[in-house]
C-alpha cells in the first residue's frame, strides 16, 4: 500500500494537504512539531483534526526557542503587525524562523527511514509569500537530493520523495482545492498571536483572511468561533 | 574575525576539527548535541574539553529517541560487538542513526542563521567508515546547497560553507593531524557503550585501537584513565 507523511501543523495548506494525501495515498501519516512556536495551540487543533479524520498522529517535540532568531521562537522579538496586507515586509520577515523546514524536512526523513517510509507531502508555497526561502520549489529539490545522499537510500534504489503539489499555487487556491476535496478548516489555526480567535493583524490572518475573501466564503473557523459564541 | 562552528561531539573526529578550527579561525564555537544517544558521556566530557580549552560552546537538546530506529538511540536495539575489526558489518550498521547529520547540519545552519555564522567545520570522514551515508564528501556538498538555497542566504551574497578537512584522511592520519596541533584527546569519548572506560567491543572502539595502533602510540584516553587508576 501506497503510504506517506503529511508535514501537519494544522494551517490551511497542511490541512490541504492533508487531504490531498488521504485522496492519494492508502497509508497517511501526520507529523506534526512541537516546536516552541508562539502559536502552540496549533498543535492541540492539529491533535483535533487528525483524530476526526482517524489519521495515525506523530509529534515531535523539539525546542527551537535555544536557538531563536524569530518573533515566533523567541519571545523578546515583538510579532509584527499590520494594518494591510501590502504593508508586510522583510526579505525574510521576522517571522522566517532561521532553517525551518530544512530541519523539518531532516526529521521527516529521520523519522520515514526509521519507519520505511519516504514520501513526504508538504503544504509548501510561494505565491503569498515570496520571501519565505524554505518553501519554493527550488528548494524542495535540493533537500529531497540532500536527503537521498545522506540517508541509506544512498545505497539502494528505494528513494525519498518529497512532493509540494501547491507549490505555485496562491492561497485561494490551495482552499478551493481543499473545498473540492470537503476540507473541513474549522479547528486549522494560522495567526500567530497564540489564541484560537485571530488577531486579524498578523501576517497570517491578513493572508488567510484575503484568501476566504477572494472565494467569496466564510472561513469555516470564524463560522465555528461564532456558532460556538466565542466571537 | 573569522568565525565558525564546529559541530563537536567529543570523539577522535570533532575533537580533531576543534583544534583545526582553532588553528584557522579567530573565533570557534562548539556546538553539541545531547540527542538521546546511548554514549551520552560524551557531552559531558565535550564540555570538560571546552573548558580547558575556554571555547564558547553549545548544547542543544533535541532527544532523537522520539524518532529511534538505531541501536544509539533505541536501547531495545542492542549495540552490535565484534571481535575483530573485519567483523563490522552492515551498510549502514544499526549504529547508524538515521539522517543524524542532515538533522545536526540543519540544525547548525538554524543557529548559525541566527547568530550570523556562516562557516561549519566538521570531523566527518569516510574513509574507516564506508558505510555511513551522511559523512562523505558529496552529502557535504548537497546539504550545503540546500542550505543555502533554503536559508536567507539564498537572498544575498552571505553564503554558507561546510567544511570537512579530513573527509578522505584515515583516522590514524587524523590523529596525527591532531597531534600535530597539540590536541588532547585525553577526555574525548568514542565508545558507544556508554562508559567512561573504553569496552573495546564495539566498532567505535576498535576502529579508535586500530588508530592509534598504526601510529605505534598510547590513546591519551587510555593514559589518563590509567594515571588516574580507573583502569
Amino acid at each position: 500500500m501506497k503510504k506517506c507523511i503529511v508535514l501537519f501543523s494544522g494551517g490551511i495548506d497542511s490541512t490541504t494537504a492533508l487531504y490531498w494525501a488521504l485522496n492519494q495515498f492508502g497509508r497517511v501519516y501526520a507529523l506534526t512539531f512541537d516546536y516552541g512556536q508562539r502559536h502552540r495551540i496549533e498543535v492541540l487543533m492539529a491533535k483535533k483534526i487528525t483524530r476526526k479524520l482517524n489519521v495515525p498522529h506523530k509529534i515531535l517535540f523539539f525546542d527551537l526557542k535555544q536557538i531563536g532568531g524569530s518573533s515566533l521562537t523567541d519571545d523578546k522579538i515583538a510579532l509584527p503587525e499590520f494594518k494591510r496586507i501590502d504593508d508586510i515586509e522583510g526579505t525574510p520577515p521576522s517571522t522566517y524562523v532561521p532553517f525551518r523546514n530544512g530541519i523539518f524536512l531532516a526529521l521527516a526523513a529521520s523519522w520515514g527511514e526509521a519507519n520505511d517510509i519516504r514520501k513526504i507531502v508538504t503544504g509548501f508555497n510561494i505565491i503569498d509569500s515570496p520571501d519565505y526561502p524554505d518553501t519554493k520549489k527550488e528548494f524542495v529539490e535540493v533537500m529531497e537530493n540532500a536527503i537521498n545522499v545522506g540517508t541509506a537510500s544512498s545505497f539502494g534504489a528505494n528513494k525519498f520523495k518529497i512532493l509540494a503539489p501547491f507549490v505555485n499555487m496562491k492561497k485561494s487556491e490551495i482552499i478551493k482545492m481543499g473545498l473540492s476535496l470537503r476540507a473541513d478548516y474549522s479547528y486549522s489555526i494560522s495567526c500567530y498571536a497564540g489564541k484560537e480567535i485571530p488577531c486579524k493583524k498578523c501576517s497570517s490572518c491578513l493572508l488567510r483572511q484575503k484568501a476566504w475573501e477572494e472565494l467569496g466564503l466564510k472561513d469555516h473557523l470564524i463560522l465555528r468561533l461564532e456558532k460556538e459564541g466565542k466571537i
